[in-house]
């Protein structure tokens, strides 16, 4: 689509992806930097997508009995402190509190930087026997992390999430809890964001400050980068034990609980934005789509035209679909400029000859297709259409995942796989911190995850050469 | 209904009626305590009623073509300081950030009190032409006001709030917006939380720090002080020259815009708490309630008695209800005793008796009054039982205002009325700063609002007896 000279260019994907990123980001509104350093602003178009994402997530999580609470912002630092590898894990990103009004507080407060702390002073007080039990908790909040160099979406002083916590009675029940989070989002990335995803558990490395085991879902971007998508964490009964949290068990002793926590943030918005984007803007996933139907009336000035243009918002609103009819003066080029930049995933052209033939056009955003429909069958149209797109886009993101998934066998393979096409590289791994450090120092690249798939094979480490059996998968990552 | 032994009692609310509401808040399990101090968690069954309460709010407030953004949670103190009288009002009271990880800052942080400062910066790095106005934002967050007393839900040191945040073209606009508001507002307490309220304006005194007007919806509790529910501010532009805040006018020259805020805090559920509740507990209005009907077997243990009341259940549910059925095996005197002290505003009871009659028996928790309903009627009886509870609920809060608001010609009867009664003390004012602080030190009220209904009559200042006109409400407040 020709862009009208009002809407400005965004840099070219291919020249610079980066910036191509950063152009999206403000030119579709979606953020704004503030006058606080390192801190952004979820303008109405990007946080309209975080409620939907919220909504449908929060539906998720629901329905497997999950309940909202809300816990302090605050942390006293020596609760903080209680549990070490969570405080040695965040300290050094911590925002904190010392004034309250004019007066030096006794002690100093953390922002929170996460809350497993809270949760566990929490049930503390409130746990008393296992008939409580499961407690299935999840928070909306904003948390700080005190980073050096941030990026809109992916790396923020303060970001948006969600953070569920819960205890169990067993360990098994605990661990299965993990993994269930772990499958929800999976299925939320790839059918609500209609992005492909590894599961898999990160390396010792690699995992949640505190935590036993952690969970990742991987996906990777049109760069070729990894992102960390989301995490879900099994603690043992570690924190339990550092809380003094504790129940009355069916054996009428006390017992400590086990534990999960799993957290989600508006970064999944950042992996939207470089899965799916192009040269033209953002393209959304049309679950999370503030506007899902754009209604866009050719000719608007001759008779009929607006009037049936409203019309069919009106019909497709009936239906149930999030739809806007742009009747503002501005040009067409513009108008279709201005939706694609903002990823609205179908527009529809109505113009004098459709309205005579009875007809309108509706046109894809992902691949600027063109299908005309009979008036009639507009919403069976529209709904069929949207669920298309969303087949499409998770199509074309697999394919550039599976494209670039290369299988390596020395380092010096998988650094010349990375430096000429990016994406995963698949090896064996024997386990060991310093085969891990390894590639880090001379390939630049990060272990992602040992896939939860495991083939089962037997080879030689990627790095000593040691026979082994874990497939993991390396990368550079946001 | 009596007791079972394993629910604890509350103390009676004429006895102490703060313990009364410090009660029903740990015991109908909305708030717990945290360890840090002024601070509390707000428990599932409180968020639930959060959570209903912000999905309908945000509904009104969309409807009405406002848009949610999320602000950074810390204001730079040189931001929060160019406008006087807001820093003034808030700073006594702020917390202020000072270290980020171990380095301390150059300049400290506020956690936010109220958002307006940084709005304003906002928009004035994205405010451009006049076709972009009105802008009207809300955002759903938590502040901090560092109190010295604190209490669940009424005076807290963090708590949950929506703040809208409005910019327009003219006064006029602006105006109409802060009045629209402050409909929305009486509107949801009466229509969704079953409290009436005078709409009224704030003298010079109780207005919001920086304001140029502030109005409110001032609630009667049960023990006749009153609550200040939610308040609508209109600016001018004063705000927009203090943070230079500018767009292209029609006439092509730049123009300052006008500006409003508006909000409403979990302060409402403790007006709840104490507007409805009575010694057996809570008593929640249908529309927030997260358990709107419970259904309770009777001799459960009987053939077809679960599965009859599993049928009812689904129906229910099925009806759009939020509806819960308990089998377990604690007494039914304990069921009935512990949905009463959560506020379930409708219980279902259906025994083999009921079941062979082809009935059930709904009970409101509001009025104890049992309503025997036909098996097949049981939607459209429910659902009218929480229509009329919500009636009664709103009607009995009516009587308690209207039977509770006095008139006085001095302050010496003021005085006597409000330490016989309490209430609301109707009086002329003359509008002099002397006199209200007057009517603080001699009668211990403060002016809850002079209500927008003005009689028009002339009459004596209450406290220095010169003529006047104005109606003001005078009380003791939470």
């Amino acid at each position: 689509m020709a862009q009208d000279k009002r809407v400005e260019q965004i840099t070219d994907m291919e020249v610079d992806f980066a910036q191509w990123y950063t152009d999206i980001c403000r030119k579709a509104e979606l953020v704004e930097y503030a006058s606080v350093k390192g801190f952004t602003i979820l303008r109405p178009y990007g946080y309209a997508i975080w409620e939907n994402i919220q909504n449908i997530m929060d539906g998720m999580f629901k329905k497997t009995g999950h309940v909202n609470v809300a816990m302090p912002v605050l942390i006293p630092e020596s609760l903080l402190k209680k549990e070490g590898e969570l405080v040695n894990g965040f300290a050094p990103e911590v925002a904190w509190v010392t004034m309250g009004g004019s007066e030096k507080l006794e002690e100093r407060l953390a922002f929170r930087p996460t809350s497993e702390t809270m949760f566990c002073d929490h049930w503390h007080s409130v746990l008393h026997s296992y008939r409580e039990l499961p407690m299935l908790y999840n928070q909306w909040c904003s948390v700080i992390r005190w980073e050096k160099t941030t990026r809109p979406f992916l790396r923020s002083r303060e970001f948006w999430w969600q953070e569920g916590h819960t205890i169990h009675e067993t360990a098994e029940e605990a661990q299965k809890e993990t993994e269930q989070q772990l499958n929800c989002y999976a299925d939320f990335f790839e059918n609500v964001l209609a992005i492909p995803v590894v599961r898999g558990r990160k390396t010792e490395k690699e995992k949640f400050a505190g935590a036993e085991a952690t969970y990742t879902v991987e996906c990777m971007m049109k760069d070729r980068k990894s992102l960390q998508g989301a995490t879900s964490h099994y603690f043992g009964d570690k924190f339990s034990r550092a809380y003094d949290v504790t129940f009355t068990g069916r054996d009428n002793k006390l017992q400590y609980p086990f534990q999960t926590s799993w957290g989600s943030t508006t970064r999944m918005i950042g992996a939207v934005i470089m899965t799916h984007g192009d040269n033209n803007g953002l393209v959304l996933p049309p679950q999370i789509a503030p506007i899902q139907v754009i209604v866009l009336p050719i000719a608007q000035h001759k008779p009929g035209v607006l009037e049936n243009a409203e019309k069919l918002r009106a019909r497709l609103e009936e239906a149930g679909m999030r739809v806007k009819l742009d009747d503002s003066d501005n040009s067409m080029g513009w108008k279709c400029a201005q939706y694609e930049m903002k990823g609205v995933p179908l527009r529809v052209e109505c113009g004098p000859r459709d309205l005579e033939a009875g007809q309108c056009v509706l046109v894809r955003r992902n691949d600027s297709e063109k299908i005309t429909v009979k008036l009639e069958d507009l919403e069976a149209a529209v709904k069929e259409q949207l669920g298309v797109i969303h087949k499409m886009m998770y199509e074309k993101a697999l394919k550039n995942m599976t494209d670039n998934t290369y299988e390596a066998n020395t380092i010096e393979e998988a650094d010349k796989l990375q430096k000429e096409h990016g994406g995963f590289i698949k090896t064996k791994w024997c386990g060991e911190l310093d085969c891990e450090l390894a590639m880090k120092e001379k390939a630049g690249m990060s272990s992602r995850c040992m896939p939860l798939k495991q083939s089962g094979t037997k080879g030689k480490c990627v790095c000593c050469g040691r026979e082994c059996t874990t497939d993991i998968y390396w990368g550079i990552s946001y």
